[in-house]
């Protein structure tokens, strides 16, 4: 025991009692069993499981107290923290170390001191200030209180029909659950596409999922005013002009991150909108620490400050934020990688990083690839496609994000991808992996694999790839398929394209212009990889493999999802080659 | 084309067409159009599913032909490679650069001449030397000509009884796949445990799983002959003295590395006995490259060479030692770290790097930990747990290997550590990744995440680990669960064991002794590791927390496996504290 006295029992003061609050005080008892420890949560409930809100509502969590990952007494009896729901703070007087708190129950404020102060307060749902929006049967679904409102609602007046505003991680999720309760429902989202976190190709094949469970896909549009009657909204006005009558609305639109609190107390915020923090946690007041969806984290593709507002951050970083707080060491908060999964139907679709897209916002020499494998080897019964794209750097072959969409096994490759980006790979490492293998769990070259090959040849000058998503138009196309897949699915985009199966290339090669720029297609990428190698090596200059092929070029560019017929973005620039030389040809 | 015409257009002979041999050659026709490439394969088969032997005899794989990944008409074909089966290359000589081949088909003898070699001639299966072992019902599984000699018995004898030997990855998958097809199963296995690749108190949760499936589990037993009648074996004597009553035999004995050739030749072997390479897969002689079950890796965890007679690993180098021959360059051959997997009825098997004794083998200064943690969240229904073994080296906290058991999830916590091993990882960076996390995919702190925060705690002295085999005597022994869980179940192997449930521990700690060296316990330790940290910040000196539980540790120490009531090996060693200060108390 060398710690002085105060430094050994400090009184902490949690604000927020969810993911990251709940982390913070727990690691912080575990660390100083001497310490006054107080977390306040303004709301009903601590501790819940926000992320299961949607399947309590859909009934596959069908008890209501499993959503509450520790009670109250919990924190008392195990920990001895001092729990106070309904408790808000409302101001922070830095200079005297005192929060003012605002008991809901009672009505009455009072003072609390502390030695340090964590803020965990979360983020509140975007409302957006339409006239109507407050009426009973408008959800937002963000905590206990809330999912309590709307299944109150559905027990009592039986809605057939609900509109779900936002197509994010939330609304889908919401739109699955109300439909496996018999709930019809119109999908409304304000972009062209479905989570538009993920790239357009890969989106597109949950939009397809979405469409065949009936549901009424409005994409590239948005709420511009509710109809009511009677203190309910009867009816959703679209921005297009088109009103859809509903029993209810679901709002999933996305929240904005609660720092009235530390900006009241001059705490700075960052370029994102978060409070700013250093490496552990810390805001401008070193007292004063800042976790969760209200904070930003250092993001790791990019090693900018960020808001990243999901679960796995918070809990890390209320962890280390409860341990500094009550020692004054731990280690740093770790780089946020955005890391995240959503179930769509039978699909899943995974993300870590930057998609392509934001990789050219953020103005990075960014290139990608797209594989299309098995998930287990296809010789075992119920293989399924796993559907990977990978965005890396140019220059360095550094891995910027990945994301996959599929039926089975898309959480072990997203983290995998996530995991060799912890420590800054690059494509090459992914072809190295050494990963677990039998034919019912995974396939000796595994899409990770498939994807850093693909990637590193791309980079290497070994077969450069065509972005699924460029326009053809100028090119010699080849595709490289059989007579009969090719007359089951024409090449998208390119009516132009030659026809030449693979095994028959070598013999027809004079069938081609060997001085035309020479992009090669077939189903996934994989024969037209040969296809490319081939042309290379036979006095072809400039060739390219569509990387993702027919099947993905149907969703990168056409205009297959439902409830969407409106313009596309325009197809991707060309790249340019890679400026390494050529091995091999 | 600025390569010499001699290096653009070599001859390469590759010897062996199956995982190794295949991926070689595909990858020099890719990187080399020109050369000249010609694989031999002794047996049958070329290219085809090993690793889908036991199903296809099982009839998970009902079609026979999708045993065959690519066949020679494929090569052909796609790749342009002359493929020859049933030709047997039975003498190098390196100063003509030729090779001795014998057509199996003719009887003939003829030479080839090669630029460059790649010897992937995997291995053979072990057959003990025993009277009656090649009796018609007695059979290895390394290729479809085995399992087409399996089930051709199969169909004609109808067998009732099988006798497996040995209860490695083949041995455990013909049991299963045997069991499936109605066959009574005994499998012997010499060692007390089955799986000796993993720590004991794992594997004995396969031994639980296969007891209830109603296999004859015989360990620490083997066969010492065989007896036959009509040319048949009708029953196997065990070492033991028991004759056990069989319709047919399947050896899953191990395999031996098939380097005859390359000792002919003059090529040096490795200590572990696999023909020795370098970087590139080369052999003492620059021309000769070996991959495969044949030859040596660099073990990732020691950095020494040894065996490893996985499909991952020859996959990788067959393709980079393919792309060395015919351009000259590749990257080098990565790391091998042995993971592996393997489904035993419900449940999985995985495994990477260096089990707990393996690395006391190998006089490392190793620690583990043990997590017992669903593999989504627990509110979500269908949760089933991890049960996460992660073995690190005591001064650097690098992670030496890892073990999982359960029915959910396990291939994808191994892959996750066995990409951060690839990357040097230590135990601190598993609590750092960004995973995943949706409610029916994971949790916010993922098994994973619990076995790095587990081993950091235990290497910064927070808690310290007592492993789960030691022996507790001369220890006070806390136990922290309820009063129900104890009278359901005590601590195996401390009768003397205290009981005081967690939350009534601060009030109560005055009934123990602070200046006794003290182990905690719970179900699983985590309530024991909360108790821990009460314990060293009130006074007590020595405390330590026992990882895994009483879960854990009736698997660990007890005798409950099924068909083996010998000897267990000694209880481990108790590890000293770390030397690193405690941190927090």
């Amino acid at each position: 025991m060398t710690d002085s006295t105060t430094a050994a029992s400090p009184t902490l003061v949690v604000v927020g009692g969810v993911a990251g609050g709940a982390s913070a005080v727990t690691r912080a008892r575990r660390m100083n069993e001497h310490a006054t420890i107080i977390m306040f949560e303004k709301d009903e409930h601590v501790s819940f499981a926000n992320c299961g809100l949607p399947y309590h509502v859909g009934g596959e969590i069908a008890e209501r107290e499993s959503l509450f990952v520790a009670r109250p007494a919990l924190f008392a009896d195990r920990f001895n923290i001092d729990v106070r729901t309904r408790h808000e703070v409302v101001d922070i007087d830095r200079s005297r170390r005192e929060v003012t708190v605002l008991n809901h129950t009672t009505g009455e404020h009072f003072r609390q001191a502390y030695d340090k102060l964590i803020l965990a307060p979360g983020a509140a749902p975007i409302v957006p200030p339409l006239a109507g929006i407050s009426a009973s049967n408008v959800f937002s679904v963000r905590n206990v209180t809330d999912t309590d409102r709307i299944n109150a609602f559905m027990t009592r007046a039986q809605p057939g029909r609900a509109v779900v505003v936002g197509a994010g991680y939330i609304g889908l999720e919401m739109m699955e659950q109300l439909h496996s309760r018999g709930v019809a429902v119109t999908l409304v989202e304000l972009q062209p596409q479905v989570l538009p976190l993920m790239d357009p190709e890969l989106a597109h094949m949950l939009e397809e999922e979405i469409a065949a469970h009936d549901i009424d896909l409005r994409l590239g549009d948005g709420i511009s005013a509710l109809v009511s009657a009677e203190g309910l909204a009867t009816g959703v006005v679209l921005g297009s002009g088109e009103t859809i009558d509903t029993d209810m609305v679901i709002l999933g639109i996305g929240v904005r991150p609660s720092v009235q609190l530390a900006e009241q107390a001059g705490l700075s915020l960052g370029d994102s909108g978060g409070i700013h923090v250093n490496a552990h946690g810390q805001t401008d007041d070193p007292d004063i620490y800042a976790v969760g969806d209200a904070c930003e984290y250092t993001f790791g593709p990019t090693g900018k400050q960020m808001r990243v507002a999901l679960a796995g951050p918070a809990n890390r970083a209320g962890r280390l934020a409860g341990e500094h707080a009550v020692t004054g060491s731990s280690a740093p908060v770790p780089r946020a990688w955005g890391t995240a999964i959503v179930r769509v139907f039978g699909l899943a679709a995974g993300m870590v990083g930057l998609t392509m897209s934001m990789a050219r916002r953020s103005g990075l020499d960014a290139r990608c690839c797209v594989v299309r494998a098995n998930h287990h080897v296809g010789y075992y019964p119920g293989a399924q496609p796993v559907t990977l794209k990978l965005v890396y750097e140019a220059g360095t072959g550094r891995i910027l994000g990945a994301q996959a969409v599929g039926r089975e096994g898309i959480d072990k490759r997203i983290d995998v991808i996530a995991t060799a980006m912890h420590f800054g790979a690059t494509v090459h490492d992914l072809t190295a992996l050494d990963l677990a293998y039998a034919p019912s769990f995974g396939a000796a070259k595994d899409p990770v694999h498939m994807a850093g090959f693909v990637a590193a040849n791309d980079l290497a000058g070994t077969a450069v790839i065509m972005p699924i998503d460029s326009d053809l138009d100028g090119y010699q196309v080849l595709d490289v398929r059989s007579r009969d897949e090719v007359s089951g699915s024409a090449l998208y985009g390119a009516p132009h394209a030659i026809n030449i199966p693979l095994h028959e290339l070598r013999e027809r090669i004079a069938e081609l212009d060997s001085a035309q720029p020479t992009v090669v297609s077939c189903a996934s990428g994989a024969r037209s990889y040969v296809a490319t190698r081939i042309l290379m090596q036979r006095g072809f200059n400039t060739v390219y493999n569509l990387s993702g092929g027919t099947l993905l070029r149907a969703h990168a560019i056409s205009s297959i999802s439902a409830g969407y017929s409106g313009p596309r973005p325009a197809p991707a620039p060309i790249p340019a080659p890679p400026v390494t030389g050529r091995r091999g040809d």
